[in-house]
């Protein structure tokens, strides 16, 4: 984002990488969530993902450390830190994933509008899908709990990040409920991004439609400013004659 | 929308027949839902939604024959892939009534925020007819399902759509969530088309209010330029005989 | 509204009338649902109301015989005859009690944004407590209802009308339904102003914020003008003593 | 705010000890909620909030002394009566610790979408909490109550607050119901806030994308009259010696 600083360098570089790892990690937790290994094979995957966890601490760690001013960053980043910290909100750390969009940009185009887009669609699968894992995982073996199923974990998820909430499926622990709280922040915040998006495109449209109450451009004024640079130029040479006329006709 | 490409000239030629398409497949599907038809009446139908979903495959089809560049059609188009491919999402094809929008704006005039809301309102009240039918469709026989008239399903549909989400009537088939999870995404649509629209028209409004403050338009510059051509006339016109002057002064 | 058309004449005129009509037709229709009186005054109150109710008929032909073209008119006040024609919609004609608004704006001042905020509270204020003695009109005695006191009618109202939809209290009937309807939409459209409202807030003050950056106004370009103005002047001021210095010259 | 009124002075010097007021109370409060003392702690602790109210009383009697108008004060600020009045929205008071905000401030920069941004997410922190604390205060004890923890009464009012409202838990009193209107008004108005921010947000950065069609600043209109003004000083320069050499042909 800034390289120029060294935080912003160091983002730069570890970019690519840390979505090598958060897919990775992506995969070993679906396989532990979805599939219920047993014995050896479940060992492996919670050692495999504990070494990938350790990446991202070391990371949120780093980017602690070269942050300047440390403090601002530190405020501005609590939601990282609440994802290396709490174990059952770890596979938001998916969103790293995010960086992929970057590969998706160039079959959608790269205006800002279908950036936002873009980013919205992905950040919404992605978020769905993990707040569904996690969800899965801390209520399933909850007694009483609704969420039994896979299934029934992206039912809630969509439910409620569209902020319908139905209610027909609702957490009963607090992991659940913290997990759910994730996901409802991301929901409102999904609507004001398609709100925002649509109300940028109409508003641009809007102003287009007229062309007489459009809005003055920088392209406009800086065909005005030409039109006075040459009468200014016109001005000038007018005056250079006229000392010469001056003095000829003395 | 562009007749300048292959695309576009295909797509407006077929934009009445298709709509006619989907309205004749909307009377039939409609009677087999609502209906309920048996014996060979139910086959004679049957018969003729396919023939009429065959139409929209060789459309889907042609649309990605004539694309260009086709990769980035196919990505931006995968809702359309889904319609054509997923048998229960199949009423949303409705959608293509949405030419029937022409004849309506007639009525309405002819403004962007005018278009807006006709197809605001034509688009919600297709895709929640569509909705309810197709969720009518896959929840009536399911055990422990709660939508099992006509008039469960417009009801759910309409709390979904608004996100209001009472929880009193929720699809129970993985078929009917996933028309609920097509439905919310239309309804997150919705609300954020509405809230757009309100919010270009109180920007505009606010902006209109106060002279004084109001944001330049092409039309002042336009002024501003002419009065300009007008001074660098006057110099220009003013040099020549200055010239002359000089001549008649030797 | 438009004072310089027939029908904006008439609805100048009629708004104060039409606004003690429907404060009656409030009070009255109060009395009916949260009194349910019995005998001669039940009677009474229901001959009252009709009587009423026929002034908003007549209200509505008047305005359709006037508008011009009436078919647009037509299209564009669906709603006007959804509310004249369905009985349980009819408590929506307060709307019409907006003009008291006008009262009101005094004391709230009459910027554009003022006056979206005035209506806002009021259409919300009436919107709910209409619809809330609607619902507890056609729920109260139906088998198997949840909406059995006004209490009930006003809190299903506010969880109906903010989107939050719990579903504690829900209609079951099918007038009791689209009353909610009714609601929901007017639900969905209140947020969407609240948000505009706060969006043309934020807008305004981010571009405030920064001088530099800031819009260019018509106030500018009017100074603009005004310099180019005062150099015209100069130029064909300087033109004339330039002729007759030549004629001195001679 | 206003520090040219006597109410803006008022309130500016009020302002801290008022924070400090509020967070005694809240500390009181949550004490007094969440530990449910008894004997003469519970006295002790009804006596100092009672004091402390007694502050909040004053000082809103202050302020509608120093107010001027009166009338349009009272009418803006019906809710602080509310807040005062009604003893069960008395922990909504503590929104008057925004003014904790200015530390926070410090660390998040100055610009108005930051201090928006700042003032949302601490406002919304402030009102869950404080509506979670009033919620279980008048439900905890009432037959056939869900809300019965702090718990629940926590997660109820982040369902509630983001318009998801599964309604798993539901106040069932009429006191707990004003409560959650109160907060759904804020949830609507965070709503608002939240889509408002990023719409403002991407309007300006699609406007920053295009620079040609980019709108016309003061700082570009600055430039111009520049120009103009170094133009009609060569005019005017032009005109002098024009005159002197004028007298010198003579």
């Amino acid at each position: 984002m800034h390289p120029q600083t060294r935080l912003g360098r160091f983002e730069h570089h570890t970019e690519w990488p840390l979505a090598a790892v958060a897919l990775l990690f992506l995969g070993l937790y679906s396989a532990q969530i979805l599939l219920e290994p047993r014995g050896s094979t479940a060992a492996a995957i919670t050692d495999a993902m504990r070494a990938l966890y350790f990446v991202f601490v070391v990371d949120y760690l780093a980017r602690l450390y070269l942050a300047d001013p440390r403090a601002k960053w530190f405020v501005r980043h609590l939601f990282d830190l609440a994802i290396v910290v709490l174990p059952f909100l770890r596979p938001l750390r998916l969103l790293s994933l995010a960086v992929v969009v970057e590969v998706l940009q160039r079959a959608v185009g790269d205006t800002i509008r279908g950036r936002v887009i873009i980013y919205t669609v992905f950040g919404a699968a992605v978020m769905i899908y993990a707040a569904s894992l996690a969800m899965l995982d801390v209520e399933r073996h909850a007694p009483d709990a609704h969420i039994k199923t896979f299934g029934d974990a992206l039912w809630w998820a969509i439910t409620t990040v569209t902020t319908v909430g139905y209610g027909d499926y609702t957490p009963v622990t607090g992991e659940g409920r913290i997990v759910a709280v994730a996901l409802m922040i991301g929901g409102v915040t999904l609507l004001g991004v398609v709100t925002a998006t649509l109300a940028s495109w109409i508003v641009q449209r809007v102003a287009a439609e007229d062309t007489a109450n459009q809005t003055a451009t920088w392209a406009q004024i800086e065909e005005l400013r030409e039109e006075i640079h040459r009468l200014t130029k016109l001005v000038a040479d007018d005056r250079e004659p006229a000392y010469g006329e001056g003095r000829e006709g003395i």
